[in-house]
């Protein structure tokens, strides 16, 4: 048995008794009951996820950036070209992109993990897990070996390891590589059979003949492998990327850890359904963001049964989301940690109670 | 002229030769145009605001909260009894009410104003700008007179003066009264010509049975008045409460210092709508936050031209959205002072640039 394998085997659902729990702790709050709404729920699961009802505070944190490149992107799928994946993994390291400089102020670390880039430089900044220098053009086969795939997962997996080990208490989830919204359309057809009308979006920026393009090479990605959709090792490594196969790692390692981790866009939310996938009850560990503009990413999301509450029409990835909903995160935690009790107030809760619960 | 109307006139629009450079400035950085979706224009936003197309940061933020009761809440339109206004007032000043525990967290301050709250004791840690025990049951006859609705705006107005006095950088909006969904269902349907079953909602929570007398209470509360759409005071004094008149004032003095207003749920709204109507400028300093569950929010955002980013299902009221839109200000302020350009990337803006832009 692989070791991804046994990680899978290893992982317990939330508990459901720390949800019970906070949910009754936060009905005792001084509110009318449910009025926090999806702070409610927030807080809810992450007290499923930690074990505790009132979790403090998650302040150790980090997203973990996958980068690599995809053969792919020779069929013009992109709107930049392929080298511009090593150009922004410097200005990410250096802490002047999108994410980088959202995460600071979020209070939170990050950390760029080449895991195939089309480069052999070594780039200051990223930590070295290069599989490949980029996957195969799986217009014309597949994009990797099914153990190339497996070792992506794993290298995901053992990040969070070690990131637990350093203290981490709190995960995003990043990527960097041009051409990775076909591959991951590409994946989410696989997994799901939706077509390329349904799955494939303009990405950072198509043209509308670009689009129609991106459309067509989608599809016949998936006429050429013919991925099995009950086998998403199999629908990874024929028409995924590194990144993604790095990303399902980390929701796996964050649930095996149990670690709250953060779904960012259209990339991470194929990653957590690949990775729903391979262990259904790794999605008690995962916390929706925002809304991606991609059209594939609400199909992702109704599978894994979550719904985003930020709506920013983003379209950036590198997991620019994440400390968005780190926000909201050490929100939910401020009402369960400093609201008063209804006991506390000394106020008898049938004072403020709702009608409808009379 | 009233000084309220002189406040008016003194409303300058946003600066849009700020809002423009600071567009231009955004398309500089880093990234995919427009990929920062709602961040980018909550930037160009606050430029225009307060006139600099880098802000730098707002972190000295007050939540206004208004607080005061409504005499049509004897129609038994309320979920809870009158005496609660004054009994999560006291909540509040202790800092342990929803809305408070989030703006610590966030970083932000609030003021507890009482503006009309039922009763003759002074609540130790709010100021007390009574303009009287609550409004008049407005089934009945008009909530108050044009003069204390014209001193309830004044009283708005001059808090925020004060604040600016003080430093204050960025406002939220916030109020406490049993019955003020009520009264601000009213006041939209008095300022749109909608109708009971378009404007009014569940509150913090009603039976069905309740929900329904809430909306005959609304209708006749309007067919007995009669107000003028064209007159907002009209509007505001004949079915309105001291809380909205408030915060109008909150509105418009804002508009007035340059100051930027979070707009939080449908209380809020619809008092922004109202301060819209007397002076169209105002509306430029808003900023929304999160979707109310009030049927009436949306219809009001809509007039306002705005839409919030938001989506928590929170009806919670006190202000409580402000703190989490504070964050996605912080956000966005930290993407213009942080994120490199293309030129001190070094990067030709044409490596990165979108297809569609060639």
């Amino acid at each position: 048995m692989n070791r991804y394998e046994q990680i899978i085997r290893s992982i317990q659902p939330a508990n459901s008794q720390a949800r019970q729990e906070a949910a009754s702790y936060i009905d005792s709050l001084i509110k009318p009951m449910g009025s926090l709404g999806r702070l409610e729920t927030l807080a809810i699961d992450i007290a499923g996820i930690t074990g505790n009802v009132r979790t403090g505070s998650l302040k150790k944190r980090t997203i973990v950036v996958m980068c690599s490149d995809n053969g792919v992107h020779e069929e013009r799928v992109a709107s930049a070209p392929q080298d511009v994946t090593v150009l922004m993994a410097r200005v990410m390291a250096e802490g002047k992109s999108g994410m980088t400089v959202l995460a600071k102020e979020a209070g939170s670390d990050y950390l760029l993990v080449d895991v195939g880039i089309n480069t052999d430089e070594k780039i200051p900044g990223l930590l070295n897990r290069k599989i490949a220098r980029g996957t195969a053009n799986f217009t014309k086969g597949p994009a990797m070996t099914r153990e190339m795939c497996i070792k992506a997962i794993e290298t995901g997996i053992d990040i969070v390891l070690q990131l637990k080990e350093e203290g981490c208490e709190l995960i995003g989830t990043g990527e960097l590589g041009m051409g990775n919204t076909t591959s991951s359309a590409c994946v989410l057809m696989g997994l799901t059979g939706l077509t390329a009308n349904e799955a494939v979006g303009k990405g950072a920026g198509l043209t509308d003949v670009a689009f129609e393009n991106k459309k067509s090479v989608a599809a016949r990605a998936i006429a050429v492998n013919e991925p099995n959709a009950d086998d998403p090792i199999d629908v990874l490594s024929k028409v995924g990327g590194f990144d993604i196969a790095g990303l399902v790692g980390v929701y796996l390692g964050a649930a095996y850890c149990r670690i709250p981790v953060v779904i960012d866009g259209f990339i991470s939310a194929v990653a957590a359904l690949a990775a729903s996938r391979l262990c259904p009850a790794a999605a008690d560990f995962m916390i929706p963001s925002h809304c991606s503009a991609e059209p594939g990413f609400s199909r992702a999301m109704k599978e894994l049964g979550k719904e985003p509450v930020l709506f920013m029409d983003m379209r950036l990835g590198e997991g620019s989301g994440c400390p968005l909903a780190f926000h909201l995160i050490d929100a939910a935690l401020a009402m369960v940690n400093g609201m008063a009790t209804f006991k506390e107030a000394s106020v008898d809760r049938t004072q403020l109670v709702d009608i409808r619960e009379r």
